[in-house]
């Protein structure tokens, strides 16, 4: 059996044998080997640099006394950096894992997207985690930018976690049963720290003491950046960093002590990278320049054919994002008909297919050539001196004899016609691919070993076929050609194409599904035979996943793998989060929709399937293993004692603790039910727990789960049924399209929510601006006005008025400017809602005066809808807008009506004065009341000059005509709609 | 080449193979290896360990921005714990050299008595340092002590000092240049962060905030402590070491700060030693038990032969120190004879041997058995009860008949009277020698993996012969056998010996020379032809050295070594220090005494000469580039810039600074010298100066030239030869028979000096008791002492005088009680050196009175040699003694001369009256003037009554005889004199 110790060794070696130094661990504490200065500081500026080295990372937030099975507050890191990009860092690291032993053909190794940023740091990366059948071993990342300097060269970085890959090989269960060193194992040499340090950062640390360490290490590393000292300087970053880690498992953070304490780092280290490229320039680069790569020469080529022929163009790539994967077909399929509509070359139907390592453009019938083409350059007019046009045939190397006679806008000029012969199709194809390429952006992009590439992951290969030929393509570093690469682990792993027409079918034969709809055929059929008869997946529920899975293969196998029923006993939720967002694993249900012991997960390509299929269980098991032990643990623990947890949770500094705010929301909710008259008691007990799930240890681990886990644990505790219903309930709408409450007690409750979310905020940090919105408040005040919509109850409720009982429950006082500035954002954010429901702008901006009560708008909306093409209704519309227009500004709708001679005005008086209005807004009966306007309206304009001379009459005129204005008022916002 | 980090892979793959774990270095700042948790702690309690890991190991002090070819502010431990002693580590260890591709047998290996101790860790364990070629490579220890508590089983820590050996392996002349990987030199790779770090250690370290952090490590270390957290708490404690060290490197730590913190990390990690051992107890020692060793068997044996033959015993041992080795083969001939007295065996001379690697007692002609023997048993009375007759024959299992009469104190008793046959010379012996074996005992004794023994240094086997056969010698795991070791270079490391009387010879055949003599004399002789004709060794000079060096070899090799000359400008005693300091190396001297640019070395067995040569000259080389480099840096500094360093130098926090101490001496001196009337300019200049090379590069290296640089330094700075030669001798004398001052400003410095050391810690920390002396206050009374006497200036200078006035200029009150105490002090400082120097005890007490002016008990002393049988002085004496005698204790020397009436009276009153003392005490003269009174005195006892009746006559008799006897007083302390 492989030991760790001899793991380590291994791993040590083979990378020695790639270039790299060792280096030793950091002499001081860190939580991950990027912070050992051979990584941060080594991946700054123009030098070489490969390094191994392993780094003991300390999190002090995953202690666990060493019970978890799966979690140390001291783990193992091997880290490697390559500096620059090697070109093949992928390869080399499976190299790495068939020096540990592990065959990467017959499992199952993926590359799946995993972004890398550490905000303190102010470093970013690209990459993905490792997944060995189904477990995350490695990190793997192009590092772009650390201390806030862009890095040049990229370096790769690579952090495997030794214990998990230990655990995997030696099929343990526990990290304390890894045999460490013959006859040793994990648990004899490193439990005993394991569970000290546990107690030190869980419970024992002394806050004070460590508040203070912070500030001495923050000044300590301040005053090393002004001696200009990147080295001592960057070793008390470190510090301050493990001092807050332990400040912050001592639950000692606030959320706004946290940003400002990131931020001061984040401008420590930016400083200290700024000092060490500084430095290493000053000492002239030690360690010498990365030296440039050679650009691509471009393919020689020979057509060979003057038929038209298919076109095939392959971008080989490093595992792309299924996201970005998506975007990136949509883009080669624009890219590629856009650059052949910018050449005179005949061809057919353009296709693109992509999988996570290629995007694949092929276009039939492609012309060997370019039609022939005559190219008018137009002259000086005719009788433009003779000077000029000397110089304009001297200009284009002819005689003034060549030139010839052309008219513009009837004005004959001379020009010069040339006869342009078509160009052979691989050399008009070679520019418009090489454009593609180099057009290729993602949304998030990077930067690898190629100067003048970026993309969402290296580009490493090209492949362009016209026919038979090469098309001789070359963009920066790469140049195509005729050989595809295909598995990793197919045997060779490359193909020659024969011809761009055998392309997809070389690709096929070789288990490369090029095309995402195939594969998900394979996938969605593959899967459903797995669970027949007994199981069936929801392929309709869980399409996203499904296309995310997709995406993520190359040559799908999906595999049945099955979990022990007694983990059945936690709930659903965590069950299906565990395995759709951890695992992207199919969960499988019955015909009752229950769910069963069992998951499909989808392998790329010829894998062992046992063997896989065993390491995907032992994964699921671990975490749900996990998931017991933290669920067990809270339904041990009184509700009553979980919420006293959360007065340990900063909400922010000025708005008080999670308990602060759940008291808010409770007793806000109880003050609009009782508004409203919907107090009830399960109401009164809902609002003393809300939230108290955040406090349980399961919440803290998978936070999506809040409020799932408080109806459970709720329940479990034996309260009622709508109690647990009304705290799940207040935490809806978890997203867009989440469903919302259907109780009164959650609704109020989910009301509350964001009412004290949107009223805190907006008098502390502001409501957000551009794209910033740490808070979600956008997403919270969308939920808020669905919640209302949602709930015929609450339409006489009046958010404004809602509004103003959250604001005075604040802890800081909500001024009058910052409750303005609330409901305005409240109205956008309907405008917003209803849009995107489809509902015309106008109608919407009509309707929006009645924001705060959205179900007014909605009804209005649809009344609005109902008369769309309705005559009365455009007459009345007609008639008021008519009034609006003329009457000025500011007009008040009283006159004196003894000055009023003129039948149409006394006629217009009489019909103003009979209308009555609906008590509430409705337009039907609104347009019922005020269709006898309709006619008086006319003839008084018909019949009645309004600016008489006589300021009276003109006043009572123009006062008959506000009333007949302000009829309107309060229903709509009339002169929004477009009628 | 072998590359450093390919050296680190190999050490750790070797030593894994025998077994160790890998662990990481210690995520804190730790100052070596033995730090680390895996070695402080694991040393600790019954629990098996082996254990090898790298450790980057801080030392603040040892910063030099990088620029010392030598010296690393961090630099690279590999550590390795065995737990238990395997038996054979060193063998072991040699081991781990080959692995790294050093031949063994080609160089000379050592290991060189080391005895490691760490205050703070209350931590100590015998061992060596281990020698290439004169180069320190490794640090062995068997460990006995760690956080106050015995360790059982002991550990073996060996510790290598990685870039040294690699520096020689690669022939490097900097650290900066040594190959740390493939084509990557050290410099490139660490050579930044050596310099920012030391600039960080000496320099920018924030001092108050060091300081607080050091409060916050012990406060968290204590907290831990009391939570029962081991640990953690370690780790606390390591961080209150580092900050100390940085506290230290920037020079803020007074003595008594360093022995405050010292005490409560001692404290610290004594209590983090104790919970560790109780908390693995509580985990029922999850890594098991060591198993105890066997006890050897008592080896078969016959005997074969009956003339009696040579015994010879051999204790092999692993490398004893050679102070300890002079003191066990003393000891073993005690043993021996007294063992062999303590049996009926015959034999013949009995010699002792010794090298560091086994003890021998050879002993001539020992006889095959004990004489046979009677013993006689005395029972009963012959008149005694038959009863009791009969129950002591049956006691002895006898009838009655058996018993025969003799007589005891001519008292009839029964006896019973045996034959003992004599045992086999063999079974006697092995009583004998097994006693002698567990009977060794060094002055420090350590224990091994043996459970039974404890002795300077692990023995591990035995060689017993007498005549062919073995004796039957076992002690605990010890056998003894027939087999020696011999050099472990040699093939094969063992020899056969055929007979007792072979077995010097079988030594000696394979190169091992047992006699003490014999080696120091192949040692003379070889390096007398080495360096002729042109040198010379300073054979008497050296002696203590040539002693030193024969007693570290067994087979010793003189090897000359040269150096170049360029060296020669440093001043010879720098090169002599390092030379017997530093590598034990004999100096080389020219006809006048001047040194030549050669030294030799003994090598250690038949190794590759010119390898061995080339690798000593290297350290040599090496050792004065760091010499040069301070004595430059110093020559470049004023005096000025040297003194004003004292001011950072604290010599205790209540007795000021070095600055403040220096200036004090100044000041002392001048005040004396003006007392004196032997002021001078010299003085003046000499009291400003005095200590400033404290301020040094050079002494605060090699502290042992104090004094020395001072003189050259000043010479330097172009003061007069009269200043730096008082500079220099304010320092003397040094140590017990250095040379004394000779010009008056160093005498009074030098006396200035140890007046104000004793006065300021008299009244501060109090006089040394017993065996602690941190300050060494006895050495310097002595000093002080040895001084007065020498100076014929100083006869009139009073030291009580001279007392009160260093008194008077410390910064803290010295009471008078304490000034007593002073001046008690050196009375018996006096007394002591003067008994110590031959001086009869009688007559040194006899002037102690004089302590004060020690010149004047010289002379006196030497006036009471001269007058030893001198009869006059003996009647003078006699006389003054007996009027002493008789005089009651307080009788004054007044008396009514009318009373006096009898001519015996009358005469010695008459006498006495005549007598006119010497105004300064000496003997001869007191003689001449007290001569006249030898007859009136013997007159006067014979013919008068002292006792008269009348009182008054009785008085006046009294009073008189009071005068004869106060005559002698302030000469001498008459009854202490034995005549």
């Amino acid at each position: 059996m492989l030991t760790m110790q001899e793991a380590l060794a291994r791993l040590t070696a083979y990378w020695t044998e790639q270039g790299c130094l060792i280096v030793q661990p950091m002499n001081t504490e860190v939580g991950a080997g990027t912070l050992n200065p051979a990584t941060f500081l080594r991946v700054l500026g123009p030098e070489p640099w490969r390094v191994v080295y392993v780094e003991p990372s300390v999190r002090p937030d995953d202690s666990r006394y060493g019970e978890n099975p799966n979690r140390l507050q001291t783990h193992t890191q091997l880290q490697v950096i390559l500096k620059p990009d090697p070109g093949n860092p992928q390869e080399l690291y499976l190299g790495s894992l068939a020096a540990l032993g592990i065959d990467v053909a017959a499992h199952d190794v993926r590359f799946v997207e995993d972004n890398w940023a550490s905000p303190a740091l102010g470093a970013w990366g690209l990459g993905w985690e490792v997944w060995l059948d189904g477990l995350e071993i490695t990190q793997f990342t192009y590092f772009q930018q650390a201390g806030g300097l862009n890095l040049d060269p990229v370096s790769v970085e690579i952090t495997y976690g030794i214990e998990r890959i230990i655990m995997a090989l030696q099929d343990k269960q526990h990290f304390k049963e890894i045999e460490y060193a013959p006859g040793v194992s994990y648990g004899e040499v490193f439990g005993q720290a394991e569970y000290e340090m546990s107690r030190y950062y869980l419970d024992d640390a002394d806050i004070e003491a460590n508040r203070r360490l912070l500030e001495l290490y923050a000044g300590e590393a301040q005053r090393m950046i002004d001696a200009g000292l990147p080295v001592p300087a960057h070793s008390y970053v470190l510090k301050c960093s493990q001092a807050f880690n332990v400040l912050d498992s001592r639950g000692a953070v606030s959320t706004a002590e946290r940003a400002a304490e990131f931020a001061r780092m984040r401008r420590l280290a930016g400083e200290v990278a700024k000092l060490w490229v500084a430095r290493r320039g000053e000492l002239e680069h030690p360690l010498g320049l990365v030296s440039a790569l050679e650009p691509a020469r471009t393919p020689a080529t020979a057509q060979t054919g003057d038929r038209p022929r298919t076109l095939v163009f392959e971008i080989g790539a490093e595992e792309l994002p299924p996201a970005e994967l998506r975007n990136a077909r949509e883009q080669l399929l624009r890219l590629v008909t856009e650059g052949l509509a910018g050449t005179r070359l005949e061809h057919g139907e353009i296709r693109v297919f992509g999988t996570p390592r290629r995007l694949i453009a092929v276009v039939q019938a492609v012309a060997a050539r370019e039609e022939d083409h005559v190219r008018t350059v137009r002259g000086p007019k005719t009788q433009a001196p003779e000077k000029a046009v000397e110089g304009f045939a001297r200009g284009h190397g002819v005689t003034r004899d060549e030139l010839q006679v052309e008219e513009f806008n009837g004005v004959p000029h001379l020009v010069l016609r040339r006869n342009e012969p078509g160009r052979a199709a691989p050399q008009v194809l070679a520019d418009v691919l090489a454009k593609v390429v180099s057009g290729l952006r993602a949304a998030k992009n990077m930067r690898w070993n190629d100067p003048k590439l970026a993309f969402s992951r290296p580009l490493r290969w090209l492949t362009a076929l016209w026919g038979d030929d090469v098309v001789p393509v070359a963009v920066s570093t790469l140049a195509a050609g005729r050989e595809t690469r295909l598995l990793r682990t197919a045997v060779p792993p490359v193909a020659g194409i024969a011809s761009a027409e055998t392309f997809l079918e070389t690709l096929g034969v070789n288990g490369i599904v090029a095309d995402h709809e195939d594969r998900r055929e394979l996938i969605v059929v593959g899967a459903q035979d797995l669970v027949y008869p007994d199981g069936r997946i929801d392929v309709r529920g869980e399409a996203a996943l499904i296309d995310q899975i997709t995406d993520l293969v190359e040559q799908p196998l999906p595999l049945l793998g099955t979990f022990d029923e007694g983990y059945l006993t936690l709930p659903d939720a965590v069950l299906t989060t565990v395995m759709r967002k951890h695992q992207r694993y199919l969960p499988v249900r019955d015909e009752d929709g229950k769910l069963l012991p069992m998951f499909v997960t989808v392998a790329n390509g010829p894998v062992d399937v046992d063997l896989v299929r065993t390491g995907n269980e032992a994964v699921l098991r671990a975490r749900y293993e996990d998931a017991r032990f933290f669920y067990r643990a809270d339904l041990d623990t009184p509700l009553a004692d979980m919420k006293a947890k959360l007065g340990r949770l900063t909400f922010t500094d000025k708005l008080g603790s999670m308990a602060d705010r759940a008291g808010r929301i409770g007793a806000l909710a109880r003050q609009l039910g009782d508004r409203l008259g919907l107090g009830s008691a399960a109401l009164d007990r809902a609002a003393e727990l809300v939230k108290f799930d955040l406090g349980s240890q399961l919440v803290t681990e998978m936070t999506s789960l809040a409020g799932v886990m408080a109806k459970d644990y709720a329940l479990h505790a034996g309260e009622s049924r709508a109690v647990a219903e009304a705290v799940f309930e207040a935490e809806l709408p978890r997203n867009t399209g989440d469903a919302l409450p259907r109780t009164i007690p959650g609704a109020l409750l989910s009301l509350a929510d964001r009412l004290d979310l949107v009223a805190g905020l907006a008098a502390t940090v502001g409501l957000p601006t551009g794209s910033s919105d740490p808070f979600a408040v956008r997403r919270a005040v969308l939920g808020l006005l669905a919640v209302h919509r949602s709930t015929p109850e609450f339409a006489a409720l009046s958010l404004t008025e809602a509004l103003e009982l959250a604001a005075a429950a604040q802890p800081v006082p909500v001024a009058s400017e910052v409750r303005a500035a609330v409901a305005d954002f409240l109205a956008k954010r309907l405008e917003q809602a209803l849009t995107e429901e489809g509902q015309p702008i106008d109608r919407v901006r009509a309707v929006l005066p009645h924001f705060a009560r959205p179900s007014v708008a909605d009804s209005l909306l649809a009344q609005l809808a109902a008369a769309a093409g309705d005559a009365t209704f455009a007459s009345v519309a007609a008639a008021i807008l008519r009034a609006r227009r003329i009457v000025p500004e500011g007009t008040p709708s009283a006159y004196d009506v003894s000055v009023l001679k003129e039948p149409a005005e006394l006629a217009l008086h009489e019909a103003v004065s009979a209308v009555s209005l609906p008590p509430a807004p409705d337009l039907p009966r609104f347009v019922a009341a005020t269709t006898g306007l309709v006619g008086p309206v006319s003839t008084f304009f018909d019949d009645v000059l309004v600016m008489a001379e006589d300021p009276d009459i003109r006043a009572a005129r123009l006062g008959l005509l506000a009333r007949v204005r302000d009829l309107g008022d309060g229903l709509l916002d009339w002169p929004q709609l477009r009628l």
